[in-house]
């Protein structure tokens, strides 16, 4: 690629991300020469070439501007319309074929450890969602517009013009005390007996996660995992340079316990890794019965158990579902959230409740990024004393229950006979299975062609159990686009199958 | 403890962090029970513990209230003063003894690799900084009043206000790329070519530092240090298992290449991690001719070397040192960098530039901690794109000269015979070896119970080399307490020696 469409090609994405806003001036021909390291002649090349795409324009005497661009997304009132629109069409579809309603499939467990490498292939699919500025049934991430954004950078520009300078040194791990306070006061509301002292503050459920893993077993060890899986698992496992033992999970109960207690039985497993509320991708909370048991054949192996509770705020029925952390009599259970679905993807705060293991993952977690910052941390407390999270929370779960409904009646509408769906009982994910004859990497491909992205099966399983499913986002307020985007994407599935 | 002085001490922590400010009414009795989950008596104890040490004070039919204080720090004319006058003081003392003018020795090899774990001394050690409000001699960090905190929290809210809600995806590994970009634009300012394609954005140089080691070396691998050595570099070999073998180091010059040679032909070295500008603690700047050689041989034994350069911009000279990085042709060097020492602490914004390593470093950034939060990213591309970067840096390198040349004076006029110190060609900490029979952790503990910290020699080498050194924190402005504090250590040493 020539230096100057590159150089374009930066400058437009910079543009698109808001770094120069809609009739701000970008930087003259000889400053931008001076910035990148190139020529003028390439600075004269690039813009034209922004200026053809409509990207800037060239304004007599004052140099080039950012064009202004019609706003994208909808109003509320024309998104609402369109929801109502799209559940009368979703109602008006023909009744519900048997194998739509059913759930699919649980998968057969995978006797032999596997190292693990999956990420290269999450990596790319995340990046094509930027790069494509696809529609994002592919993401992971929640959409960040429905979050009370306004009012937690309100509490955080509040904190930095009364804190002025911030000593480091203040929130070493554990985290900040006030925030860790909150987080506790959170889970005791809702029933859940939580020792403050035991919160460790992290980048995310990510270095949770991560931080678990590596207090609990070793490089080389194994450790089981769901099949599907949410990949974050088997990145924490790959990055240790450990191994991955997939096990039989339910669609509506989870992992399969029997077929657990097999594999323990028959291998030294160093720990388990399990999402029993709402498992990403397959949607299940795990009865209560089921956690009980887990807990207890955990503790029959002394067997560590890393809870990954991301989606505990998400849930659809009329209760708060309960956790493997409270069955926990023994500290076996290493426990991460975060606030990244229900809050703040971009604050990046998480924790875990490490049981038996804090003094470990505190000390790793000093090891592996120092310290969390600590504005966000401050912020996000301080929203939690003060502000209305369960309100915002209550919308937000109503909102994801509708759309999970909506976009199943639409997969009813327009994929091929044989597509059956999960049924999410929180969180804002869809597990689709399509006829075996798809395969979801083609699939993939072929979607993103027409800007589109999925997640493609392969993500979850180091096997090849799920090349014919697809993970679909289902946070983003409905519009004309998600709905055409089913249209083709069920019109290609049709094709393959 | 009893839990009405646990609930006490919490509150006065959150009270001196700013969390309730003075005048600021705190909880009632009834509602902080709840918060705390604690009884109403003990709450009642609580606060009137908290008044007797008059951090609150009761307000007839309007409940507690945070008490106001005076203002600790000084503000900037007397503290002008103090610095005059602990100047001219110093002028006054007495000539300097030779002992005194030469710099502690260098370090023997260490020909055994051994295990690490010296991060539980500094976690204690930074704890009881911040626990004990002490004098904080013993930071490793920069005082962050001295950073332009104002504006970058300004870039900070604006982008926060024009964006609203961040995608968490937009800044996915390598990270931000206007920040990138500015980066790059200063290394080349700096006349460093480096290509904005290679840098990684991470949490902090901690985790530059420890993806770096990870993509170069496994569990179980010896690497070769500087000894003394920054401790976080002993951190990342402890946190991936593996073995660290410390190399004699100069104190004027840098790491001992005939000694690091002699290892090399003798031990399968899978990396080795040096900080070339201004080495914490010793604060030397490694002569070119030294660096040219350190390359050529890690070329000769295709060995990856670990930078760390987060010093970078606090020279004292009249030019900014060179790095590894720059004499680099193979992609050996991963050269490791952050603004955490010379721009904003808590914003936790480093990156690497890991030569042919790169795919790894990024791949194991994505799986450490999946993205480096965005608004801090954002605000500091804007801050170096906007604003007087280069103006704060000149005016942070003369106060850090100006305080080392203090420091040093003050040790000399209190210390006993037979001190020596470092002469800091940058940064803003100091070496001080005291006579051999002064422990390190005595005087630390001494010290402590006087409201003072220090940092003990024995967490920069597994060795027992530098048991009566110790290090200093020059970066906090000048005032009395900095003077009765070196006055009360060198008396404490002067007894033990």
């Amino acid at each position: 690629m020539p230096r100057y469409e590159q150089l374009a090609d930066d400058m437009e994405a910079a543009v698109r991300r808001g770094v120069f806003a809609a009739g701000e001036r970008v930087p003259s021909v000889r400053r931008a020469s001076v910035q990148h390291g190139v020529s003028i002649k390439t600075v004269v090349h690039a813009y034209a070439l922004l200026e053809s795409r409509g990207v800037i324009e060239s304004r007599p005497q004052s140099g080039f501007f950012v064009k202004a661009r019609p706003v994208q997304r909808d109003g509320p009132d024309s998104r609402e319309d369109l929801v109502a629109r799209a559940a009368q069409a979703a109602r008006g579809t023909k009744p519900r074929r048997a194998g739509a309603a059913k759930v699919p499939m649980g998968s057969v467990p995978n006797a032999v450890p596997a190292p693990v490498d999956v990420s290269r292939l999450v990596l790319s699919t995340l990046r094509s969602i930027v790069a494509q500025d696809a529609v994002p049934l592919g993401s992971p991430y929640p959409d960040p517009a429905l979050f009370p954004w306004r009012r937690i950078n309100q509490y955080a520009n509040a904190i930095a013009r009364r804190h002025a300078s911030w000593n480091l040194i203040d929130d070493l791990p554990p985290g900040n005390p006030e925030l860790i306070r909150q987080i506790a006061r959170r889970y005791a509301e809702n029933g859940a007996d939580v020792d403050p002292e035991e919160i460790v503050i992290t980048v995310g459920a990510t270095e949770a996660i991560n931080l678990s893993l590596q207090a609990v077993a070793k490089p080389g060890d194994t450790v089981a995992v769901e099949s599907p899986t949410y990949y974050a698992m088997l990145h924490a496992i790959e990055r240790l340079g450990m191994r991955a033992i997939e096990v039989s999970t339910h669609p509506d109960t989870g992992i399969d316990l029997d077929a657990l207690e097999r594999v323990l039985a028959r291998k030294k497993v160093a720990a388990c890794m399990v999402m029993p509320n709402f498992q990403n991708p397959l949607g299940f909370r795990m009865p209560e019965a089921h956690m009980k048991r887990l807990v207890a054949l955990a503790e029959a192996h002394d067997l560590p158990v890393i809870e990954n509770d991301v989606y505990q705020e998400l849930y659809f029925g009329p209760t708060r579902p309960s956790s493997l952390k409270q069955f926990d009599t023994r500290g076996l259970v290493l426990h991460c959230a975060s606030f990244s679905k229900s809050l703040s993807a971009s604050y990046r705060i998480g924790w875990a409740l490490p049981g038996r293991y804090r003094a470990q993952v505190e000390k790793l977690k000093f090891l592996n990024t120092l310290t969390t910052p600590s504005v966000p941390q401050v912020a996000l407390a301080d929203y939690l004393r003060h502000d209305g999270y369960d309100r915002h929370l209550r919308r937000l779960r109503r909102f994801y229950r509708q759309q999970a409904r909506l976009m199943r009646a639409m997969i009813e509408r327009f994929f091929p006979a044989g597509t059956r769906t999960s049924d999410p009982q929180g969180g804002y994910v869809l597990w689709v299975e399509l006829p075996p004859r798809v395969d979801s990497m083609r699939l993939y491909r072929a979607a993103l062609a027409q800007g589109i992205t999925i997640g493609p099966g392969y993500m979850f399983s180091m096997r090849n159990d799920f090349h014919h499913y697809i993970r679909l986002n289902y946070s983003y307020p409905w519009t004309e686009q998600t709905e055409a985007a089913l249209k083709t994407l069920g019109e290609l599935a049709a094709k393959m199958a």
